[in-house]
């Protein structure tokens, strides 16, 4: 992997607000935070231009609705091509978190989630999207 | 579980724009539309109070970074009493993403999901807040 | 206007929380608390859609920066089509917020925004989208 | 103002996309984008922990309603400190857009907000939140 460096230049106000924000966020110095910073702007203009990316979608519902899970489960295998896996957390003794996790363009990926959010018995999800982190690094 | 029943009035363009919609994004009936948007703005309020919520958190990272999947499972174990489960996808040679759920309040999961989300190596991640399903029925 | 009326059911429990919020934002009832949840849902759809919408763009700058505001008047007059009107308010000796309300298809109007929030100069700005208001009565 | 300069390192892949996208959203050069991006996470940081900031609320509403205007005005003046000006366009014969910017913090900016979107026969609001632009150059 070869590198590039450059010079960026801010005023000193600007730099001391952005050093108490690396801390406090951890980060191990201010390259490190800016390429988090760009890489976060180019997932989103992957996401906005369709390209492929990667769901999580998450599924909050009563595993007691009488065939819901089965539904879920379903609808996943007919779109098999966008589902990559899925993992079921028990909350208590009826509410269970369901993430399943997909790969497609932005706009396919979306309407599956919508599918399964829209399920009756599903009580609330979203859906997160990232890159495959191709040209990312 | 008793219900309540309700009238609503809309005027007729506006029932009709709903109607498509619904369709379009597969509920059942306008019932169940309208629970869906309900239970999105009660989630949203625990979730601006602080209420105990439910994290899924995703990073994208490179698996060949030097340590940083034993740094990203020592984290969750330090913070083990916020983190429920985890799952690991391969993406390709070199990328795979890591989905965490947490539980815990609203502010304590993003900021363990900061810190997951700064380490170094990690090229993007995000955090979607969901309810624990109480009183969401 | 004609209007249409249809019952929805939900739980005690689900109703209890939606009434506490409506209340807490001080809706008239649960029919306008309704509408204005459907009509949110609409105007992301319309959006979504790339339909024409409008655009409240904010920009914050120091009006001192040289030629920054000939720059930003220039902008929006090449645009001229797409722009309504535009607000100023001067914050303190050197800061100002500029409102400008675009009218133009969801893509037309990022893309002026964007131009506008990267012009040299601008410290920050974002962009809200909403409706024309037709068939959203 | 005194400056601050300091090197970044990434990587080949990085600068290229990064570059694209400079040149899409039409920035003068590098060090300004980091500058946005870097603002861009202050300016959430202020609004994250309840700072004064300014808020711009925008409104859609039916004029014909009957006192609805009268209304939006009267919650104004009786919030008279946190609001700093309004403007008022005409979209077509029913319908209009009020803009109104306010300053205070987040919490009382997003609470006046939730009240004036609330209020019967507006139908969408929303409210976007920028800086004072101190300790932002």
């Amino acid at each position: 992997m070869s590198l590039v460096r450059f010079g960026v230049s801010i005023s000193a106000t600007l730099s001391e607000k952005f050093d108490q924000l690396i801390r406090q966020k951890n980060y191990a110095n201010r390259s490190e935070a800016i390429r988090d910073l760009i890489r976060k702007e180019l997932v989103q203009e992957e996401i906005d231009k369709n390209s492929e990316v990667i769901g999580v979608v998450n599924i909050l519902y009563n595993h007691h609705k009488r065939e819901l899970g089965e539904k879920l489960t379903d609808l996943q295998h007919e779109h098999h091509s966008l589902v990559l896996s899925s993992m079921h957390i028990h909350l208590d003794h009826d509410n269970c978190v369901e993430v399943i996790i997909m790969r497609g363009t932005s706009q396919h990926v979306k309407n599956l989630a919508d599918l399964l959010i829209a399920s009756k018995g599903v009580k609330h999800g979203t859906v997160n999207l990232t890159s495959t982190g191709k040209n990312l690094d």
